[in-house]
Parts: C-alpha cells; structure tokens; sequence
C-alpha cells in the first residue's frame, strides 16, 4: 500500500523522478518543449507581409528584406537554442517539479520570439526594435543557465556528465546571455553594431564548442 | 472469434480500456491534448500588436504593457493546467469514449485562452474584459473538474490513488473554478480586484499542494 | 542482399507495409494526422475578433455570438472527426502510398475547417457562408468514406474487423457525407434549417452508434 | 569513466550517433520535423480571406480562386516533401550534427511555404510572385538534395541502401530542384507557363517513381 502511494504522492508533490520509470511523463515535457520551438519556429513566417497593391508586387516583396533578415536570425537562433535543449535533456537523468517550472519559464521566453523578431523585421534600424529583441534573447539564454545550474546542483543530470555540463554548456549559454545582455547598451549608440555581436555568437559559439571539444578530447 | 471481435467492439463502442493494452490509442489522446497545450500557449504571442508607426516604435512597445502581462498570466495559468492535465493522465489506468469527449470538451476552453487573453490584454481595465477572462478559466476549471470526477467515480483512475484524488486533485480544481467564478461578480465592482484574486490561485495553489503533501507524509 | 534490399524498395515503390515491422513510419502518419487535427482545432480561435473601440468592449464581445457558435460547431465537428479517424487507424493493420495520399487529401479538408468556420461564423446567415461550409465538411466526410473503402478493399484492415467496418465506420461517415451534401439544396432555401441538419448529425450519429453496438452484441 | 563519458562527449560535439541507441534523440528530430510540416501546412489556411462585406459575400468566396487554387498546390508540394523526407529518414541509420544543421536549413524553407503561397494565391498571374515562389521551392528542394547527398557520403544511410538512394532519391529531388529553378526565367516570359512546369513535377515525380520501381525489379 504505502509502496504503491509512494509514486503518486511523489508526482503530486512534484519530487524528483528518474526519466526511466517515468518515461511517458519525461517524454510528454520533451514533446511538449519540442512542440512549442516548432510552432514559434513556424509562426517566425507570420511576420512577412504580403503586398498590398497589385500594381506593386516587387516592391513589395523587396520591401520584406529586413522581415526576411528577422526571419533567417531569429530561425537560426531558434534552431541553435532547440538543439541546445536536445542536448541538455538528452544528459539529464531525472526531472523535478521546479524543472518542469523553470523549463514553462524558458519555454514563454521561447515563444514570445515572433513577436520580438516582428518588431526587429519592421524597426530593425532602430535602438528600441533592437533592445526589445535582446532583452527578449537574454531572457531565453539566462532561464536556460539557470535550467542548467539547478539541475546540476539538483543532482537530476547523469552523473557522469556533471562536470562535463559545468565546463561546457553552462559557460556557453552563460556567455549567450552576457552578449545579449551587453548589446543593449551598445544598441543605444548603434543598433547595427548590437545586431553584428549577435552575428558573433555563432561565429563565436562554434568556436568555443570546437575548443571544448578539444579539452575534452586530451583528457 | 469472439476474443478477436471484442476489442475492436470496444473501440467501436468507445467502451473503457486498459492505457496499456492500448497504449497507441492512449498515447494520442495524450498527445493530441498536449499539442492543443502548446499551439494555444503559444498562440498567445499573437496578441501583441506590432508598432504601427516608425516614428514612435517605444511608445508602441510600451504601449503593449497590458498585453504582456495577460500574456505572462495567461502562459502562467495554462502551463499550470498543463502540469495538472499531466500528473492527471499520469495515475490514469483506464479511458473511455466518455472521457475523451469530456477531454475535448475541457481542450475547447483551452483554446479559446489566446482570444479570452487578447481582449484581457486590450482592456485589461474595464470589466467585460475580465469577466471574458473569468468565464473561460470558470469553463476550463470545471471542466477540468468534472473529468476528475468522472474518471474517479467509473474506475479509470489507478486503484492505489482513488483516495489521493479525492483528497488532493478534485479540490484542487474545484477551488479554482471556485474562485473564478466569484471573481465574476467582483469584476462588475474592480476589474483590478477580480485580476489580483486569480493571481492568488498561485499563491494559495502552490500553499494547498504543500499542506496536502504534509497530510500524505503523515499518513 | 536481396532480402535486405526488399523492405526499402516497398518504401520507395509506396507498398503495403505492416504496421509492427514499420511502427516508427506509421506513428509518424499518425502523429502527423494528429498534428493537422490539433492545429486546425486551435487556429479556430483566430477567428474570434478582438473589439476593436474601448468604449463598447461588452457589445464587441456579444457581438462574437456567431463566431462563438462556429467556434463550438466546428471544435465539435473536428473532434467527431478525430476520434473517427483515431477509431480507423487503430484498427489499420497496414498501410501503403496511396492510403497515405488519401490521408493527405483528407487532411486538406480537414485543415481548410479554419476559413470555412470563419466565414461562417461571420456570415452564418447568408447561403453563400452555410453551402462554403457544407462544401468543406462533405468533403472532410467523402474523403475519409474513401479511406475507409479503400483500406477495407486493400485488405489493410486487420482481417477480423473487416466486416465490422463495412457494417459501422462505413455507413457513418458516409451517411454524414450525405447529410451534408443534402444541406448545400436547402441552406438556398433557408440557411438556417441546414445548419439544424447538421447538428442533427450529432443526435443521429450517436444513435446509430447505440444501434450498431446492440447489433454487435446481438451477434 | 571513459566509457561512459564517451557518448556525452559525442553528443557535445555533434559526433554521428546510431538512431537506435539513441532513439529518444532521433525521434525528437523527426518529430520536430514533422510538427514544422504540420504546422506549415496548416497555416496555409491563413491565406484564405473572410470576405468584408455582407452584401457580397458570394463574391468574396470567388475571388479567393487564386487563394483556393494555391492552397491545394502547396498543401499536394507540401505533402509531398513531406512523404520524401518521411521516406529519407527511414532509410537514415545514424545522425551527426551536420546533419540536424542541414535538416533545420530544410525547414526553414518548409516553413516560409504560407508565405509564399500567400503571395501567390493573391498574384499568381503576376511574374514576382511566380518568381518569389519558384525561389522558395528550389530552395526547399536543393536543401533536401543536399541533405541526401550528405547523409550518403557520411555513410549515414544504412548500408544495403547506398546505391538505391544514389540511383532513386538523389536524381528525383535534384530535378524537382532543377524544375523550380528553370522556372524563374520562363516565369518573366509566362507565369502560366511556369505554373504549369510545377504541375508537371507531380505527373513526372510519378511517372519516375515507376520507372524506378521497374528498374528496381528486374535487379
């Protein structure tokens, strides 16, 4: 008896849960937050205005170029953020109700993208388009860090990547966080100079995966 | 024969049937919900307006204040019902057609969230709006409920949890249809009352869950 | 070689493959089926009209009865119809190329319910609005007779439910088709009493369920 | 410890991985991927306008024709994309990053399909939006010919597969790509004319599909 309410009472109290006994429940939170990166990805096409006028078609189709900029950016972060999330859920081990929690958090981060990236498509050239849409990125990279940190402190990633994860993916999304966070100030001044270091992050980021990589490799 | 013929008579009839006999079935029925989840959570970014004017981009950022916040209250409440609906199905044993339909039912007034949350977000002020609001929770809440209820009372819960329902889940809800409800009249007197009211569901949620798990502890 | 080579070229040539040996590609039919069901169910919502002056937010609201009423026919149609085809498909035993071209065409019906319900949910009214969704809906409703008569004759039914199908899903979905078919005469001459015809559908579909089933039983 | 820190290492660094020791993984790609298709389809129904005047609501359904007729052209283009990569992915037997890299290049130009689409349902007989179309198309195919050519190079495709592949999927997607792309001259000549190349993809992709088939049998 107690054995068998032991289980429910710890779903209902949202205890930690090893994501092999529970794997219906792990894989719904998994398709869920793959659900919700697919339909913002998706929704990013919304922001693209079909002309107006007849007489104007081109115009109107050149005219979307910095829609279409907003849409390739924001589609690339987007893709870059969900493999990131593929892998950090692919080490973890067990899930707690505050993950679930901080993942919603991450996840309302995540699908306000489309809006931010509208605004960038439609005001790109200006200080507050390009402010909104950092404050909006570092919003998504900062949950993601802590998603990390507490799990990791949490116990809830496999064990033997613990201190992989505190070398790699925390210090990589910690450093998205800061360039997203430092192109608000530069924005100010030249919101095409805030839209370029976030350009850099892929440059950047690829780097630093190859470096780890590297690390990782002599040990 | 007759053995063959059974199942497949069951499904025509939508008679109850073990989740893991029909795992497939129940699998779609979970990811069919979970799905309408994430297409309405993230549905809900449609409601922020984009600028209309080049010239005053701050000020129609600014502008969106109350569209943001019926957009963080509402990924709030419908992320709250997803973690519900999930530790729900989760000590489910059984479904029938019965329940499907009462899901459906429950997963309409999900949907209509993004446009119960955009009016919310226009005219978060005034009191039609957030009566709007108060109704469409009212109708998830109960609905939400009554699926408990049922699923309790026809045997399709997990034997083991039929008491810890009761207890836990089945107030729960009803609590929150509970105050959703009184929060209606309220509105007619202080739009801003009744919007402060549904914030306390979170508070006095999260307390309800913590003082039932203590009970279970006791026990 | 041949051998291994055998299974791919059934894929590439479009064959009947059973559903155990290729489960992931049949899952992905049926997640896919499931995907456009829950997305054209959603989007409904994006046909309710935000009120678009501050000082008549309550008429605004009572002005969206129509839409509410669409909103309710169609979310109900969408969900009779998805538990139909979820009852199809788990009694699917195989499946081949031109069953899943049959799905495709059928979930084209399936994801234009979103104009069709927005038009009528506007005009519901005029002729014009009623025979647009009567037009939809025999479509959404020939098109899955056609799958079921097809996959019953390609013998991708599991061998005992054969008869069964010919004598329940069969006549139901067809018998819908007609009821719709028959409502594009009269919503010309009073489109109100089409759109009675099909709420009927509701009423005389569960009978003929209730019936069935007793026939079954009686067997 | 190396052992076991080896596949955390590999997912890290995007390593090519086998799809059945890491099926969770495999199957989020595919499920995201198929969601965008999904999704993407769905919002092809966006396009279609609800008629604004009450009096001339025959009228307004007419004039969407060139909606209509976009619709059904990019729902059969999508749902054929799909069935491809639906086809390509079973044959698949490990992934890498490169390859999750190149899959979201693919989708993002799966994802643009509503709006390009849209455009020419509202100028089909206009030269841009033919052009804006075809642009989109070629991309959509020359990624998944990309995507092949890569996967079977990297010796990603399962092994007895190698040679069907080159000889069958490679050759179909590269000369829908080479259909799209000689359409964008023709369409400054005739729109019409190069409407009419894309209706042929789906009579020659066919005809080819058979005279593939027939080449396979007689191996």
């Amino acid at each position: 008896m107690e054995a068998s309410n032991r289980p429910v009472a710890a779903v209902v109290r949202g205890e930690a849960r090893h994501r092999d006994e529970w794997d219906v429940e792990f894989n719904r939170i998994v398709a869920f937050s793959d659900a919700v990166f697919a339909i913002a990805i998706t929704l990013l096409v919304l922001a693209l205005e079909v002309p107006e006028h007849s007489e104007h078609v081109w115009d109107g189709i050149v005219r979307q170029r910095g829609d279409l900029f907003a849409y390739a950016l924001s589609f690339a972060v987007l893709g870059r953020l969900w493999i990131a999330h593929h892998r950090f859920f692919s080490v973890l081990d067990r899930f707690d109700g505050r993950l679930m929690w901080l993942n919603l958090l991450y996840l309302a981060f995540v699908a306000i993208v489309p809006y931010t990236s509208d605004v960038l498509g439609d005001y790109g050239e200006q200080t507050p388009a390009v402010i909104l849409y950092a404050v909006g990125m570092f919003g998504v990279s900062l949950t993601f860090s802590v998603q990390i940190a507490y799990a990791t402190r949490a116990g809830l990633v496999r064990p033997e990547v613990g201190d992989l994860e505190k070398r790699y993916a925390g210090p990589a999304s910690f450093l998205t966080a800061v360039v997203f966070l430092a192109s608000i100030p530069v924005a100010v001044l030249s919101p095409d100079v805030a839209t370029l270091m976030w350009l850099l992050i892929f440059v950047v980021g690829d780097r630093i995966v190859d470096w780890l990589g590297g690390v990782l490799d002599r040990r």
